[in-house]
């Protein structure tokens, strides 16, 4: 009953490139163990939590004579968490991997996330079922999910379901999050005397999940040019209407990776970068007069039109907003009864003003009316402000406007601005994984049946030299503890895979800051167009700028 | 200065496929002349007003021996109203064929649409400019505009500039109102015996400007496309997280073709069309309720995502809502003073209810509030209801979600609803013209250039048999007099080429009607993903299935 197109179809038919050392007879790829490793940092604390998978060794799989277990096994797979291009390549290159080494080998994929892993809730990935998604976007195979792996109650649980199946590894793809779950769940089977092996799969298009073993996490490569492409689109919309300023919100809620890859592809007139707004500890004022100075600046040559990239996160990293959200979820739970009596809109806003304290009272009453009215309105079951439903690129866009009439009134500026909002996220999510993505996806999933067949717990699938044509990765596995630090969550130390902002001393960054001021007052853009699967190399086998410039090619 | 992505370049060595015919040396190309003409409707009307090119014969361009005029010539071009995918390869067709006829030939382009024929505000496109934009999206080499040519006054200008420039020809690239006001240019320059020549091509991403022999504008190709891309995306996404609902508004303010067209390509759950529901003057209400229906049948099956087009204009069709705006603009202008001293948003409310017949109080009240409050408090300059600003995706989630709130109070709905809104527009209009649209443009543009030096004048370029490969199109010309009847415009009757809606007894909109129960409820989504410029044919080189379907290959 499934309607394939022809883009579909042809898709089918790709094989997605593997590193040269895994495309030998599995026979002859053996893995080679480096030295004992350490964590990022607290390692004292995190040596005694994981005491049965801390300080393994880097593996690296190359050319040789195999050691490892050619025996019928099971194995089960999870995605967990958002959408991200490539996921279903993941499973097939697990799939071929233990179909490979033993026919009798059986992959079960669970539904639904972790909660499928909890509830044994699966199906078995089939030859037939498998070849309905190769190289296709999404997650629908098998569908994702947020439950989080945490307790021992679930730990048990899942042990027990693996048990039943008779599980020999379980493979979780996943963010930096579920792939910490994976690593405390591997240390609890060890601890268990179980020998189900855990092997996790670096997974999130916002690209955060990332440090000098995991150059990329899939699905970023395709999630960024997807957006990259709507946002070319429209800034040759832009200089052709030549007319309308359009503030595009991009996903991204911690990392403003995705934003920074698209604008090194596109070259907006501004784009925000939530990590230095932080650092910097820029005001709401200063990110307005930003892009206001651009506008401005523009309208001097008669350009009355531009693109400004915003991440989604943006707000909740200037510090004064914080602090505004903050008050007004206490004060609107303190003093519930009092507020919900008043019932005329301005003097609800009135009263607001009169409680909060002098420097949110400020910026309240800096913000445009219709956010005034959000904060106070739109609560979540909990009273809290939902700050994911504020509109950042109107109140962005209200905000220079304001900014423009003050400098029109004063002479300082004649131009007309004409804003367009627009919000990209579930548009990259899903695409048809680029080569890139197709091709490290399988090799990740490939490696991770290595990992199995090698007897290996608590490791996470790694390919490295990814600036490289995909024959020349490195493919191999990190020991998950290797890359974990202990932070705060909920107000405890926990052991957690360090998050990778943007860094702003980085090579993305800092190319970035050179250009920007040029991209701010000039027509400078680039038109990265949909991405090419077929055709000449240079336009269809290309990563991300972010991870050139990294790896500085 | 200029940042030329890798896609760009490899755009820039397509060589666009012409018919057969073009192919000839063009002293081999013949244009063979049919019977004299009549206007699709009030004949007698339209030939009085059209004395000089009423009747002319329809022209195909075949191999013969030329009797064409290659001295050098002078032609000016320009781009009007909204952006469409492959402009720039209209304007590329036409300088190829005016360079091949004679070197010395020189090409005008107007700056910023019809205004710039006014101001005679132009550049001459060299070589070298035009090779900077073959293939590329956008009107950014010359920019568009939407000012009308409608006057006398402005005749005269455009007259004496064309003079003064010493044109031969000039070339309108537009809709139908822009290809209308060509006819009545042609019509003016031949009653001031004026040798210069007008000859319009068929554009807008809307696919209205159509009939039996445009068979298609340029530029809804792509559009489609690029919007049916992010569909699929969204959809492969609602059925991976499977917790969505997405409401996908598209462009098309009057006509529907581009969300039957998406339909068609993606098989989303339910795709409104303006044109049903005018014609079966369906209320708001049914409106909800087909979407409603939808969701509690998929809820029965676990299925709580789904998708749902809506063309922009569809809140102007339902006749209730087109009276209740029609009321609200009176109403505040007439009782503005009475209206304005209110300050509080809920007697605000209640003062509208008491004053709207009882028909549009009910309307108003079913409303929901935040719509509620829009209509009575974002006014334009004129005290308008702004009607575009209208967020028909937010506005028919929300009045979905209370009828699915009542069907849960009866114990007749159990799922959860979320929805997401969406809107693509800005997103299609400048993407790389598609390889069908990149031919056809070039194809219209090379075809201007053989309606001009075949001495023609009030045409409109023409391709037909689209449905076949490049090279079996039929090359010609129309007399725009024959696409046009009488309208009545601003209370006057008016010749006007006919806008195309979509036609509820053609093929496309049947196939849809005949399918689209099943998609309702069934996951039948189709991924057509990214637009290819390169590879198998089946996947880079089709038209639409809309033009399919019409042709019924």
């Amino acid at each position: 009953m499934k309607s394939i197109t022809p883009l579909q179809k042809a898709r089918y038919e790709y094989q997605p490139k593997l590193p040269t050392a895994l495309q030998q007879d599995i026979k002859h790829i053996i893995a080679v163990r480096g030295s004992a490793t350490e964590s990022f940092a607290d390692q004292q604390e995190i040596k005694q939590l994981f005491t049965h998978t801390y300080g393994q060794p880097i593996v690296s799989f190359e050319a040789g004579v195999s050691a490892m277990n050619f025996e019928a096994i099971k194995v089960g797979v999870i995605l967990s968490g958002g959408q991200a291009p490539g996921g279903h390549n993941v499973i097939a290159g697990l799939f071929d991997g233990i179909k490979r080494a033993n026919a009798g080998s059986k992959l079960y994929g669970f539904l639904g996330g972790p909660s499928g892993l909890l509830e044994a809730n699966y199906i078995e990935i089939t030859s037939d079922l498998m070849d309905e998604y190769r190289n296709t976007g999404g997650f629908d195979m098998i569908q994702s999910g947020r439950t989080k792996l945490e307790s021992t109650e679930q730990f048990d649980r899942v042990l027990e379901n693996a048990k039943l199946l008779q599980l020999n590894a379980l493979v979780v793809i996943g963010g930096d999050d579920s792939n910490t779950n994976g690593a405390v769940l591997a240390e609890y089977f060890k601890s268990k005397n179980s020998p189900i092996q855990v092997i996790g799969c670096p997974k999130t298009i916002d690209g955060d999940l990332k440090n000098q073993f995991i150059e990329t996490s899939f699905g970023f490569d395709t999630a960024a040019k997807t957006y990259a492409e709507l946002i070319g689109n429209i800034a040759r919309d832009a200089s052709s209407a030549r007319k309308y300023w359009h503030f595009i919100k991009l996903m991204g809620r911690s990392a403003s990776h995705i934003a920074l890859e698209c604008a090194l592809q596109t070259h907006p007139n501004v784009c925000l970068i939530s990590e230095e707004v932080e650092t910097k500890k820029m005001t709401l004022a200063s990110v307005v007069e930003e892009i206001a100075q651009s506008v401005m600046k523009r309208a001097e040559k008669g350009w009355n039109f531009g693109v400004v990239l915003i991440p989604e996160g943006l707000i909740e990293f200037i510090p004064e907003i914080k602090q505004l959200i903050a008050e007004l979820n206490d004060l609107v739970s303190e003093k519930s009864s009092e507020f919900s009596i008043i019932t005329d809109i301005d003097e609800k806003i009135h009263w607001i003003k009169n409680h909060l304290e002098a420097e949110s009272t400020a910026v309240y009453a800096s913000l445009p009316k219709e956010i005034q009215l959000q904060l106070i309105l739109d609560r979540d079951p909990h009273g809290n402000v939902q700050v994911s439903l504020i509109e950042t690129d109107k109140l962005l866009a209200s905000m220079v406007s304001s900014y423009l009439e003050k400098a029109h009134r004063e002479g300082l500026y004649k131009g007309k601005f004409s804003p367009l909002g627009h919000f990209f996220g579930y548009e990259g999510r899903c695409a048809f994984p680029s080569n890139f993505d197709a091709d490290y996806c399988y090799s990740l999933g490939y490696t991770s049946f290595l990992l199995i067949a090698n007897g290996l717990t608590g490791y996470i699938s790694s390919l490295r030299e990814l600036q490289r044509p995909a024959s020349e990765w490195i493919a191999g596995g990190i020991p998950l503890t290797m890359m974990m630090n202990m932070e705060k969550r909920h107000g405890e130390r926990k052991p957690v895979i360090r998050k990778a902002l943007v860094d702003l001393n980085g090579k993305p960054f800092q190319h970035f800051v050179r250009i920007r001021e040029r991209w701010a007052v000039e027509n400078d853009y680039a038109y990265p167009g949909a991405i090419q699967y077929y055709g000449p190399t240079e336009v269809c086998d290309q990563g991300t700028l972010t991870l050139s410039l990294e790896k500085n090619r």
